[in-house]
This record gives structure tokens, sequence and C-alpha cells, in this order.
């Protein structure tokens, strides 16, 4: 697509779609234009021209002057939907959904496979960072051993304000909601599912592996209390969600869970909205990424680096995929954890590998020690709000 | 050159030849291999077999089976010579020799242009951190206002062990230079040229202006001592050596030069031989990249990445280059600074802007003040090792 002018045909309006409008009137040398929006509601007042907009999908996907289609909408079956059409009429994709793309990696990769056209979606894993690109581009040839960090700015910055200004959690979530970084309905992002399926991306540009994301364990922070805040900060610690993918013993396992990060561990000093991503290799030990993950520009320059990549015919290599060694998915790994209760009936001791500490209280108690982790996905008890998990992991810090 | 297996020829085996050759031995899948060494002296021991030895470098340069030149010899005149031949003979090119790179990048641009050869060099600038390829490729299209950072090991190795461990600048030095981080002679790295080349590189790449390494003010660690260190510590703050580059009214200015760096700032956290480079753009706001920034198989990584780069046809694009508008140039930009001195005499005050601060004892004094950047870059005043200088930086905690 070399020196031509790129027409654009954009699904959705929202914080992404506006942010993208933003970035790319800002941007000289930038050959793409948008030629139409499709959006759900026709009556909602809209900040640019009204020439704009169409509610037919098809006056974007069946108009042959459209060269890329920018798939920015909420619903995933829709989207899904969108981005498979195009796909199949010979369009470039580039898409910011990463529910619909982690629910649907190996139907993605198999059309454009099929029908040679690139489907690109950074702004979907960590906004602004660019971590598949990073990985597709750079890790190639290293032996990475993980993929870990903070990818979900609204809990992140949830959790910076509780252990930064000491505002509840309640009061800390309202903000990140008026700030535009939180949905309206919070679940997917305060409960893990928005990292995970991040995650589920990542791994397979990481390792090549395709896994579902109902196969990867997630637990959010919808069970932290103030006794856990108080447990962290006696430890010098802060509270992180972090996303995991590890390469151990020729398998691979992932998940999403709290961790409790030491002072001067390079997470610690992730705050607020931003993403921390933290790249472990054999060759060049850590390698860490930091930058916005929520915002409308921060992930419409994402969207727009993608376009802009299109310009010059790239596309993801999934290099990873094609050579033979690629790791298995595996729950089957141990993990050293904190594990808050009121009264030990609400949990299974049993299920731990072994227990280091114990501490009880008329209020809460909890113990610290070593669990499988396909024994934390398949339990139960932790649906109990009394109940609460935090990773004790490895430090960072240098 | 897809799907084949390209012939590489190397110039130099010390340190990151030695860590190249591991890597690739390590990587699987990767369709290269090393067909000649060329060497200064034949009568070192070699760890590998003396087959792939030669000291006439024409056996390289003229073969017509070698399709790539790996040139990473410590001769800038030397290295210029065997990169700008190897590319007027058609062939591509990877270098890791930063000062030849940054005191001849106008020629080097012109040799890619008019042979149509590529020439990667992500090894140059800050080892593992694959910085040069993330402003060529994902910042083509953002507004970005500057690029600062860590970018030199050995003078980062020396500061951590002062601040982290009380060891004296002798001792550090010392550590750095037994675990390879600093070269034999460290006037290049402690007094600031080494990050300095880096920093030209990274200016293009940022913002498409050539500057010649002579214009660039740089100030090392040199004259660094006890009271500084106190003067510091007693700020909650640590010390790093700071390379920046910065878009200002239409300019861009650049130096490097040692910084008061407060905790909890992002580059606090970057400790030993590591780099960490900021990025700032106006969409984006900041984006970060830690890395290892020294160490034979960590630059022998990035060495083999742009290996890796040419089998999929890589080229830097210089978009920024061909854009209309590369900002200029400048040294005149005021700098907030820490000045310290045994008397009066040995400074020249009425050069400062303004004076905020002031400090007087029997052994040493300071003041803290504004100065314009060509100022410090004249002033004689600064070679005398009584007197130094700290920037007093913004701040990027959060």
């Amino acid at each position: 697509m070399e020196n031509k002018i790129i027409n654009l045909g954009i699904f959705g309006f929202g914080c992404v779609g506006q942010g993208l409008y933003e970035v790319l009137n800002r941007t000289k040398g930038i050959n793409a234009r948008i030629k139409k929006i499709c959006i759900k509601d026709p009556n909602k007042p809209r900040p640019i021209d009204a020439s704009y907009f169409t509610t037919d999908k098809n006056e974007i996907l069946n108009d042959p002057t459209i060269d890329v289609v920018v798939e920015l909408i909420n619903e995933t079956d829709a989207a899904f939907e969108i981005v498979s059409t195009a796909l199949r009429n010979g369009k470039a994709v580039v898409s910011a959904s990463k529910r619909m793309i982690a629910e649907n990696l190996p139907a993605l990769y198999q059309l454009q496979v099929e029908n040679k056209v690139p489907f690109l979606y950074e702004a979907s894993s960590c906004a602004s960072i660019p971590i598949i690109r990073n990985l597709e581009e750079y890790y190639d040839n290293d032996l990475l051993n993980a993929v870990e960090g903070i990818c979900n700015g609204s809990t992140n910055y949830i959790l910076t304000k509780i252990f930064e200004e000491n505002l509840s959690f309640e009061t800390a979530l309202k903000q990140a909601q008026e700030l535009g970084f939180a949905e309206t309905d919070p679940t997917l992002d305060i409960e893990g599912y928005d990292p995970k399926f991040k995650i589920v991306i990542l791994l397979l540009h990481a390792f090549g592996t395709f896994v579902k994301p109902e196969e990867v364990f997630n637990f959010g922070i919808h069970h932290l209390n103030d006794f856990d805040i108080q447990f962290a900060k006696q430890r010098n610690c802060t509270i992180k969600l972090i996303g995991n993918c590890r390469r151990q013993n020729g398998h691979v396992n992932a998940y999403v869970l709290p961790h409790l990060i030491r002072e001067h561990n390079l997470l610690y000093d992730v705050y607020n909205e931003y993403n921390g991503v933290l790249l472990e290799s054999a060759f060049t030990d850590k390698q860490f990424f930091v930058g916005k993950g929520a915002g409308g520009t921060a992930t419409g320059s994402a969207v727009l680096s993608d376009i802009s990549a299109l310009l010059y015919n790239y596309r993801y290599e999934y290099k990873k995929i094609k050579q033979s060694n690629q790791p298995a998915f595996t729950n089957d790994v141990q993990l050293k954890i904190y594990l808050r209760y009121s009264n030990a009936s609400q949990v299974h001791l049993t299920d731990f590998y072994n227990i280091s500490e114990k501490y009880e209280s008329a209020t809460y108690s909890y113990v610290v020690g070593v669990i499988n982790l396909q024994k934390l996905k398949e339990a139960d008890w932790l649906k109990n709000k009394d109940v609460n998990l935090l990773v004790l992991g490895e430090d960072h810090a240098r």
C-alpha cells in the first residue's frame, strides 16, 4: 500500500474511536483518511460532521474503495462478524477488541492465512505499549522465558489510589469510571477477565501456543479488603494485579492474580492507568516496558500505529506458531500465596502442598503456603467474599 | 533474503562477537551461519575452531557468498572503512559501533540510499533495548517530544554501587571493569562520551535531525565526590547519568549530564548495568523501556535481532528525515543545575541566569540556579576537578 492514501472504514466511535480521530487529525505525514464510520445509534450527538456516519455496516464492508477496516466496538459477536467478513472481503483489519480476539485467535489466524490479508491488534493488549510488535519482531530469536505485567489500566488506577492516597475501593473505582479508565460495568476489569484476554493474546505471540480464555485462571481485586492492604503495607509492599505467562519444564502456564509487590521491584512504580510488562529471556535477562494502558488518545495512537504499519505492508509473522517447539499449556504449577479468610471452614487448607505461616484472629485469619494453580482454578470456595488471595512472587528489583 | 540461509562475515571477536556466537548457537530456527571471522591478532587463543578466522578483511568483503557483514571492532576509522566498503559491495551490514556510527551518520545514510542496502545498528544504542526499531516503527505517527534515559551500563553500574552499597568510585569502577561492563580505558564511559554517541543516533531516529557529536555537550561522573553524594541522599535522591534530547519551541536540544533523580521516578529503579529510556509524546504521554545495557549475550542478542530482521527484508526507513519538519539543533536552552566548587573564583556565577540557593562552607560550596546549556558547553572552568554539576530535572514519577 506504499505511497497511496488509504481509506479507513471505522466501526464504533466511543472513547478509542474519538481518540483515533484526534490522533489522525494532528499527525502530519500519515497517508490515511477516514471515509466512513459505522455507529449503532444514529440519534446520539456526535462531535464531528454527520456525513461521516452510517448505521449500515455494508457501506464499509462492501465498499471497494475502503482499504482498511478499523473495528472498535464493544459487542464481541458483532465484532468478530465484522472482522471476519472484512478479512474475507480482502480488507486489512485493525482491531482493539481484546475479548473478541482472545476468544477467536485460531479462527482469526486461519482467516489471515487463507485470505492473505493482515490483521493487526496492538491496541488490544497494553494500549500504548508496543508489546505485540516487540514480541513478534524482536524476540523471535531470543529464548523467552516469561511475559508478565500489569495490563489493566483501571484496576491499576484503583490500586494506586488505595495505596498512595488511602482512598476506599469504592471511591477509587468511581474516580476511574469518571476518568474513562473503567467501564460502567467494571466486572471484566476488577475480576481480572480483561487482563486475561490480553495474556491469552500475548501468550500466542510469545510462545506460539493457542489457549482458550477459559483455560486460564483469573482472580481480580474484587475481594480485596483493609486486612489485605495492611498485610501488604506491613511488609513494605504494594498490591498489583499481574498477568503472567511463563515457560517451565517444557510447558507454558498462565494466570491473572493479585500479587504482593515489594518496593524497588520494577512493577512497584507503575502507577495509575499505566501498564508495565516485564519480559524474561535467556540472553537479555529482564526487559521492561511501561506506557499508558487506557485512555482515548493513548489507545487511538496504538491503533494509528497499526494503520501506519499497513502502509509499509507490515503483518504479524506468527513465527513461533510455525516453529515446531511450541510448549503445551498447563495449570499444573505451584504458586506461593497468601490466603485470607474469616474462619477455616471457608477454605480447603488441605489443598495446600505446604503451609509456612499461619495467623489466626477473631476477625480474619491467613496462611502463607504453596498450592497448585489447577487446585485454585477449581476452588469454589474462592467465590466467598471473605476469602482473598495474593501471590507472593519473585522479586524483580534488579 | 527470505527462506535462505544467510552467511555472516564477522569483524571482531571480543565480548560482543563471542556473545553473538553463543546466542546464534543456542537459537533454533534462525537461518544464519557464521562463515568467517576477521580478527587482528592471529596468535591470541580463541575459544572456537581456528578455521573460522582470518586476518585478511578481503576474505569477507570480497566473498560473494557472504550476504551480511557484522562489524564489531573497536577502532573507529577501521570500522567505518569496513562498513562503507561492505555497503558499496552490496552487502547488508549490522554494526554495534556507536562512536563510528554517531560520527558518520550522514555518510552512512547516504551509502544506504546510494547502494540500496540495509544497515542496522540496534546494538549500538542501548544494547538489549529495541529503541531504534521502536522509534522507527512505532513513533512515526506520534508527536514525540523527548527521548531521555540511562544509556551507559558501566556508569550506571558504578552509580548503583556507590548509592546502594556505599562503595567508593574507584572500587565500583574496578568491579565494572572486572565484570566486562567497563572498558580498560573508562574515559569514554565516565566522561559521558559513550552515551553522547548513542543520543546522537537516537536523535536522528526520533526527530530526523543530523547532529555532530561535538555539537552535543557531555559531562560525566568523573568529578563526582562525597559532598555531591551526600547532597543527593539528603534530598532522597540518587544520581544517574542521563542522555536527553528534547523538542522545544520548534528546535531540538540534547546533552549528557548527571542528574539528581528522586525516589519513585521511573529512572530511579534502573540499577546496575541496566539501561532505561523514557519517551514523551503528545498522545501516549510517557513510555519507558528498560533492559540490559551491557554484556556479551545481551548485546549479541540485539545484533542477532538485526540479522534476523534482514531475513525479513527489514531496513530503517528514516521516515523523519524524509519529512519536511525536522527541528534544527540548538544548545540555547535553560537548565536548572546544582553547581559545586571549593571557592567561588573557580566558577563563573555571573553565567547564571538566576540563582535560587547558595551554600558556602570551608570545604565545598554550591549554588542551585538556572544556566544556559551553551554557556556550560563553553565553560572551561568545568575542567577543574573541584567543580561538579548535577541537573535538577523534571520528575517522571507518575
